[in-house]
């Protein structure tokens, strides 16, 4: 931690800060430069995490050196995590993993349809909500249990693991019992009692950004996920909002490379609400490869113009199946698989 | 609704799209303009909610004519709403009402001197958190039920009302026990589970913009608590996200008079956490009155030094008083009191 | 300036780094923490600024602890910043100086029509622009000097002083004989060649913050004017660009105590481009002013229908003479006058 | 054009506002929905532009069908413009144009050195600043006219084209004279007066987006460039500005297929200035290629150690040359060459 003092800050200013910071059993370090007095801290900073030293009499600001997540960071971890899942899916591995379905669970034979085509194009997961966060009370909500039961059955059928999401800490466990892994969605990054219990839980989680969370803002929520000794974590890119609206959002692949310089955990890309167009869409997943992420999820219906949500955004299955022989080319390119 | 259609779109194309607005009960009108044929849909533009028409053939993009909320909106009721409370408290009336206390609840002495002392300056509600939404795991989370109870007891010795944060579906019985009013923090404002839980509890809710959220989507999730018949609700403006970095948000007070336009609801601004900084809440909370809030929530604590929380933006109680004589000038200019 | 090594730098990286310092004539402070060793740089933080110490082998990051700007800051000058004009008009005093008139000038006779309503409303300056930046070429271009001369016209004759637009520096010669104070438009916040001669120029200036320049930036552009001798400076917040819709950009009021903290420059608020709706105008003027701006301008049209740019921002002389009086009392009731 | 009623439209309104339609030449199409009525605009939508309708009693909004620009359009080009320069570089074809260099011109010796490594690593274009947008007015400001007979020598002695920036209309001429394209940076995007004498000078041009520019706001700045005659344009996408700090700016690919789909302009990726940090420039520059792009720019310097500006993000000739290796790999991937 760095303290900059205000240019007229007195000696007595100076001693109330050194003493607060010895209290806490830390070194404070003055060094008296040009213009300033600046204040170094030595020892550990979390101590002083508590302590608002921008509110101490003479001071101008406060800096910190180190980042705030421990666990989610390279220096605690150096190498790529990765975890394995049924069907032999291993996620943070060379193979690109691939989430794949519809944005909700609608009826079980158009899902199954869905899954039986995704799986023979590649994909291993199967996505679709059964509990939707919608932004309208008058939209269409999802079909809950029910919808879980048929994700179940349709992933069963076909070799495939299930992603769906979870918006409420009451919905954990009933969602473990159906899904391979829990999805926090954008809305929920840092609903916090979520975090926990999912990190709690143990279930693997795919946890998306916020659409104004920064990938420091993201870290700290996953760093909740792994502070309860949950480590099978895996990040989401899927968008922020900016001023920009020839896109429903942002989609910023500049996170991948910042993720995977930061954390240890993998990274998916999810170009389909990232974009919110299906023209889009390939582009994005293609570019996400090339930028190094580990896992793409792509929105897919049988007939778009029947979708009860994200219509605009799902591709047709021989669509998928285009895009995943092109994000594959791609993969192989940059040395991986798909 | 109105949908655009390709320059190229075909008359089947065209056919096709008409069929599906009848069938769904509405009467499509078909413009043919120079440059490009336009349809214009007749009936209630909420069964077109469902139907994804981006996705038909030949379409370029649609454009809704009316606004997605309906009982939040000027439309359904054109007079400002207005509800009471214990200790004849009003909000929404010509009196602002203010909203005092530390960011944390920390120990009951500290709690009760506060809430004497913004009591006395003119502050009808306590503040404080006894729930925490913290970035980090590793931060203070909060007392808990503990907090509530120190809350009630410090309210009901000074004859304030108590507003404190619910950040959990299963917190929402426990906290409507002890408090007068439910705030539903930025971070939560699209937790829709938590929404219907405090719509379905009829307390008053005080509902925060999110970080990333618009005007229109922050009344889409007032339109959540409305539908559940809940009416108490007060909007408040705690700033927004952008690049600028001089302060810890952009406190967007442009909300005060959009939101007066669009919705009945009363809203009041939070200048502490919008914009971060001890220095800027006065100027703030001036403008924020002179743009026609209807309730301000100011951070006092006894010793910003020791505070567990947002200690930078915390004012002490002279500050406090300070702050409140010149927002009382301020309404008066404007026809308002404090 | 400190230095943040990476957790693995080696000792020679951290010799080669202190070389490098000492070579510049500054002096290393070398602080071995924790966790991290940090190199304090003592000596004027300048000359570091032609030196990229983060491409250095061993560096992770490096802080600055001086702002950037000198001129403009308040180190440099602690008391406000004032300059006389014609007419007895002072520009940053207690009084709040007004500029009013139309976005463009379209003829003779309309000016002059605004010119007296708007000085018997109280304004001291008339606005309107000759040469006009239009996101689209097809659009209004404005008058060119013609338009500099009936500007110049309806001052005179009816006791105003001229605030109008210069785009490009070809144009500052020009314009310079028909105006008391140039204005650089949010677009040409960072064309510094412009900024350039506008500093030699010598002639009072209102510098409009860009869209997305922070605080932080604009004073950088302050300071390209300051260190060519042009002090004669007033700043103008006029809405960034976010991600809300509800009005045309987001008038950051935050900005007004911030610029008052940071600089000793005037601070003007332009609610009209800052909210683009009429209805928001004079809502916004107040809260600008309660949060302590040095100025107003606003655009006043007779008749809005038949403004040739930004009508439906543009207010009657009377609803700008029913602004004004809501404006006084404001201004009074935080110790100005306007 | 939609303008859509406000709930109490009166007939008069209602008149008023067809009476001026016809005015202007363009027939009314009055649809009287549930909720709202709403005229629709049959005729050319430009008419309209200079009428201000919004500010019309009795009108809530008017909503826009057709796109503002013209000659930068999709509508007006169906297939993608390619134009031809020296050297046989065709811009806008198959093969990704690459454009590489220094950020500044610092001196001859180190420029050919890096002009002979970047041509032998496949780029055709030399970039480097001769004049130097700084926002601080204590920076390195380029060398001038002796920075641009560098780079027209290196060039023509390694073969490759030259592509630099013109900061202020003054220059247009003699930049021209060095260079065979002429850059327009991002804080000049809407110098309009800049525009229009590129336009005239009908040299190619890289117009780069501004970082507060959404995707339509570029494409009018190019119609600047079109309505003046000159079709050589390249567009180039370098990060827009967004709340996230752990990049320099966002760079936005998604602007990538979006220019693809609604022009038929060439679009060049700058990861440099896009991300501000070596070690970002590589992947994202291959996500640039993935997405669709039809040139990158990458700033090298043979010591970023010494670099008067942009150290940070500059590589190494040896770094260049692979991510040259590697962006051709994703190239041929989506059947490109490079």
């Amino acid at each position: 931690m760095i303290i900059v003092l205000k240019k007229n800050a007195t000696p007595q200013e100076i001693d109330h800060i050194c003493t607060k910071v010895r209290e806490l059993g830390l070194t404070p370090n003055v060094s008296r430069g040009v213009e300033r007095v600046v204040i170094g801290v030595i020892g550990d900073e979390e101590k002083l995490q508590v302590q608002p030293l921008e509110v101490f009499p003479g001071v101008e600001h406060v800096m910190s050196i180190l980042k705030p997540y421990k666990l989610a960071s390279r220096d605690y971890r150096t190498e790529n995590s990765e975890f394995e899942m049924n069907h032999g899916v291993k996620v943070g591995g060379k193979k690109i993993v691939v989430m794949a379905g519809p944005c909700s669970v609608e009826n079980y034979d158009m899902l199954l349809n869905v899954a039986k085509a995704v799986k023979k194009s590649g994909a291993s997961f199967l996505r679709g909500g059964a509990f939707k966060p919608r932004t309208s009370p008058y939209s269409f909500q999802g079909l809950g249990e029910e919808g879980l039961k048929y994700l179940r059955q349709a992933a069963d059928e076909t070799g495939l693991l299930v992603c769906t999401e979870v918006m409420d800490t009451r919905q954990v466990e009933l969602v473990s019992q159906y899904a391979d892994m829990l999805q926090i969605g954008a809305r929920n990054m840092q609903n916090f009692d979520l975090l926990k219990e999912c990190g709690i839980s143990k279930k693997p989680v795919l946890l998306k950004r916020g659409l104004s969370a920064t990938v420091k803002d993201l870290l700290m929520s996953a760093e909740y996920l792994l502070s309860k000794g949950n480590f099978k974590v895996m990040l989401c890119e899927r968008g922020i909002r900016t001023f920009e609206t020839s896109t429903r959002n942002t989609l910023d692949l500049n996170a991948i490379p910042v993720i995977k310089k930061e954390t240890h955990l993998p990274v998916l890309v999810d170009p389909s609400h990232g974009t919110g167009f299906r023209d889009y869409v390939a582009p994005m997943a293609m570019a996400g490869v090339a930028a190094g992420c580990d896992g793409l999820m792509v929105e897919v219906h049988e007939c778009p113009e029947e979708a009860k949500s994200d219509g605009e955004q799902s591709l047709r299955p021989k669509q998928f199946d285009e895009l995943m022989a092109k994000a594959r080319a791609v993969a192989r390119a940059v040395g991986r698989d798909i």
